[in-house]
């Protein structure tokens, strides 16, 4: 706890001043009115990165996928439900910001058609025809005025591999790289452990709780962000 | 609220004794490790219901799908996530139960092929493929040593006719239609109006808290049960 309230000292001053948007959480892809598709995340490490940015100073957004947890003190939350809701609110949100971190787990497909009435169940078999959802940090990332973009990979396999892939390819500044198929971190979990990759290096956070996690991942993000600024 | 201590009072002996099992909450089917297909029930009513019998006296069983609800006291809860997995409890469950109330909103189809690692999004377009799950309230109703059955009928339109069908059609001892697509009841909301059928008669209970509406339930459920016994 003193090593946390340190931590949490020495970062009061580096995001001063600073507007940074985090997404956090799952997304949710209506199949009908009642069924629909989504994800294992929880949300708690986006959640815990806008707290700790807040302490470091920031202005925080925070556009989140259905979760169950309460928004962090001094934390500006923007409720979402789909991908493209997502989207949208992180294009409005974009303009206004420095620092972008895609931590939410989004739907990469959502159903072609949302039926409008519940479908009934008639038949042994059925197949649900999905398309594409807008690809969100390669948006904010490809954008002429983007900010400094940090993105999430979470991967059941061969994870360093996909994470580097991602980092150059959607043009990040960023990538912090997750291994989902560890039951003791990841999803749902309270602690993580995580490999964050930047163009000219990297560096692994050893296994802890997400809101100590947290603290250092905003300092390493702050750290390479000013860097960049200077 | 007296007149919730009243009923209460009134229900105290009504179920004494008499071996209750619940299905509350969604089933999640598993598409990959990460992604699943879900459905909007809360749990709200399927826990109620369990409150409400354990009040009039019923030992329960609360068979339940992933919710944020903490556990009614005097209930036994057994958690579950998917459809199967709520089959075989309530399987497992029957021969000792008198009476089975199936709240839970279960998938009707899950993913033919769970994929063991997370599906790589690469295409435009994906398709699921999905086959039929057990029909737990049909499989229950239709066993040589059935317990009385009550099915819930969840639908966005035509709710009594869908209803009194599905009463005839799995041989259930009563049915509670609900209809979701009013968000001021139903999914997620507090509140619920619902029109209960059994073979002979109808009833319709108004809109009211989930916790009302389950003392009520309850009450009904158990004068239907014991004049069956008798």
């Amino acid at each position: 706890e003193l090593a946390e309230r340190c931590a949490s000292l020495f970062n009061s001053r580096l995001l001063d001043g600073i507007h940074l948007t985090i997404t956090a959480g799952p997304t949710r892809e209506a199949i009908d009115p009642v069924r629909y598709i989504s994800n294992h995340s929880s949300g708690k490490m986006g959640y815990a990165l806008a707290s700790a940015a807040a302490d470091a100073g920031a202005r925080v957004s925070l556009i989140s996928g259905p979760t169950n947890l309460a928004c962090p003190e001094r934390v500006k939350r923007i409720d979402v439900v789909s991908a493209s809701d997502m989207h949208d609110a992180a294009m409005a949100e974009m303009g206004q910001c420095q620092v972008f971190i895609a931590c939410a787990a989004v739907a990469d497909y959502r159903p072609a058609n949302c039926a409008e009435q519940k479908i009934k169940k008639t038949d042994d078999s059925m197949r649900i025809e999905l398309v594409r959802n807008p690809d969100i940090v390669s948006a904010v990332a490809s954008h002429p005025q983007r900010p400094f973009t940090v993105g999430f990979a979470a991967e059941t396999q061969d994870l360093l591999r996909y994470a580097k892939d991602k980092l150059e390819r959607k043009n990040l500044d960023m990538i912090v790289a997750n291994d989902v198929a560890n039951t003791s971190i990841g999803f749902n979990a309270n602690d993580n452990a995580v490999t964050v990759l930047w163009p000219t290096g990297n560096q692994t956070i050893a296994q802890m709780g997400k809101r100590q996690l947290a603290a250092q991942l905003i300092t390493l993000i702050a750290q390479r962000f000013l860097s960049a600024e200077n």
